[in-house]
C-alpha cells in the first residue's frame, strides 16, 4: 500500500532509504501486475528497481513482504487518528455505542486503504489469487480485532462488549467488501451501509 | 475432530480403513499432546499407530491434515442438520430473521465441535500454537461464511442480507469463543449470548 513520509526532518540517508524502498515496491507491483505473483522472483524485482539483491533483502524478507509493505505504518496512523475521534462518553456495556465508534474508525482505515485505487485493486487481486498472501491477509485482519478491542478498552468499554463489537465491525468490513466487489470506490459506502443495517435503524441507542 | 460412522452397510474393507484412520488420528493427537506439534514426525505417528508410513500417506497428505481430520464430514452433517431447521417463512431482507436461523445452525455446529471436549481443547491448543495450523483454521472459518450464505440463500434471503448475516454469525462465534476461553463446556452458551446481544432485545423482528 502507498506510504507517505511527511516528516520534514528526514535526513539525506533516510530519504535515500525511502526512495530505494519505494522503487522496490513500485517495481514489484508492476511486475506482479504484468506476470502474476508466482512468476516474479526477487531477482526480477531488484533488476527492475535497479538495486542489488542485497539491497532488496536489506528492506524485505521476500516478495510476500513487499505486498504488505507499509501496513504497519498505515495501521499506526489509523490508530492514532481513531484515538482522536471525539467520544460521546464512556462506552461501558453499550454495544451500539461501541459499534458507532468503530464505524468511524473503520471509515478512517478504508479511506487510507483505498487512497491509491489502483494499488488497492492490485493488492486485492494478488491476495485473492495467492493462498499464502491470502493467509497472511486473514491473519492481519484478525489482528485488527485486537486493535479495535484495545481502542474500545481505552474508551471504557466492558471487555465482552469490546470483543463483540470488534468482531461485528470486522464482519461489517467483510460484508461491505463483498458488496463492493473489488471496487475501491464503492468500499467505504458499502461498509458503512453494513454498519447502518446492524446498528442504525434497529439498534437504537 | 471425532468422527462417527453410523452406516450399518459398512463393508469389512471400509471398517478396516476406518480403523486405520482412527488409529492414526488417535496416535497423532496423543503425540501432539505429549511433545507438541512441531516435535512429532509422520514416522512417529505411524509407529505409534502401528501402521507403515505408506499407510499414513494413503489417508493423509501430512501431519497437518490429521489435525483437521473429519472436518469435511462434520461440516456436511451440520449443513444437513441445519437444512432441517424449520423455517418461519422466507427470510427475504430481514437481518433479524437471517440471524435467528444462523443462531440455531451455529449451535448445531458447536454441539458437534465440542462433542469430545478433550479433543476440542487439544485441537484449539494446537491451532493456537502453530501458525500454519492457525492459517488453515482461519481459512476454514472463512469458508463457513460461504456455507452460511448458501443456506440463507436457500431460505430466500436477499444476497446482501445473507452475506451480512453470515459475517455477523461468524463474529458471534469468535466473540463467544473469546468469552469462553478454551473451555468447550462454556462455548455454546457464550456464542448464544453473543447472538442474543446482537439480535435479542435490540434487533426486534
Amino acid at each position: 500500500m502507498a506510504r507517505q513520509n511527511s516528516s520534514s526532518a528526514e535526513t539525506l540517508r533516510e530519504r535515500k532509504q525511502r526512495r530505494a524502498r519505494d522503487a522496490i515496491v513500485g517495481a514489484a507491483y508492476a511486475l506482479f501486475a504484468e506476470r502474476g505473483f508466482d512468476h516474479v522472483t526477487v531477482a526480477d524485482i531488484a533488476e527492475r528497481a535497479e538495486v542489488g539483491r542485497a539491497t532488496f533483502f536489506r528492506y524485505f524478507g521476500g516478495k510476500q513482504e513487499v505486498v504488505f509493505d507499509g501496513d504497519a505504518q498505515v495501521d499506526a496512523e489509523v490508530v492514532a487518528a481513531a484515538r482522536r475521534i471525539p467520544a460521546d462518553g464512556p462506552i461501558g456495556g453499550s454495544l451500539p455505542a461501541a459499534l458507532a465508534y468503530l464505524r468511524s474508525a473503520v471509515a478512517l482505515l478504508i479511506e487510507r486503504l483505498t487512497e491509491s485505487p489502483e494499488e488497492y485493486r492490485l493488492h486485492e487481486r494478488l491476495v485473492a489469487a495467492n493462498p499464502d498472501l491470502g493467509a497472511r491477509a486473514l491473519a492481519k485482519q484478525r489482528r485488527y480485532v485486537d486493535t479495535m478491542t484495545e481502542l474500545l478498552d481505552e474508551r471504557g468499554a466492558e471487555p465482552a462488549t469490546a470483543s463483540l463489537a470488534a468482531e461485528v465491525a470486522l464482519a461489517c468490513f467483510y460484508a461491505g467488501r463483498t458488496a463492493a466487489g473489488n471496487d475501491p470506490d464503492r468500499l467505504a459506502k458499502a461498509v458503512d451501509d453494513a454498519f447502518e443495517r446492524v446498528l442504525g435503524d434497529r439498534l437504537g441507542g
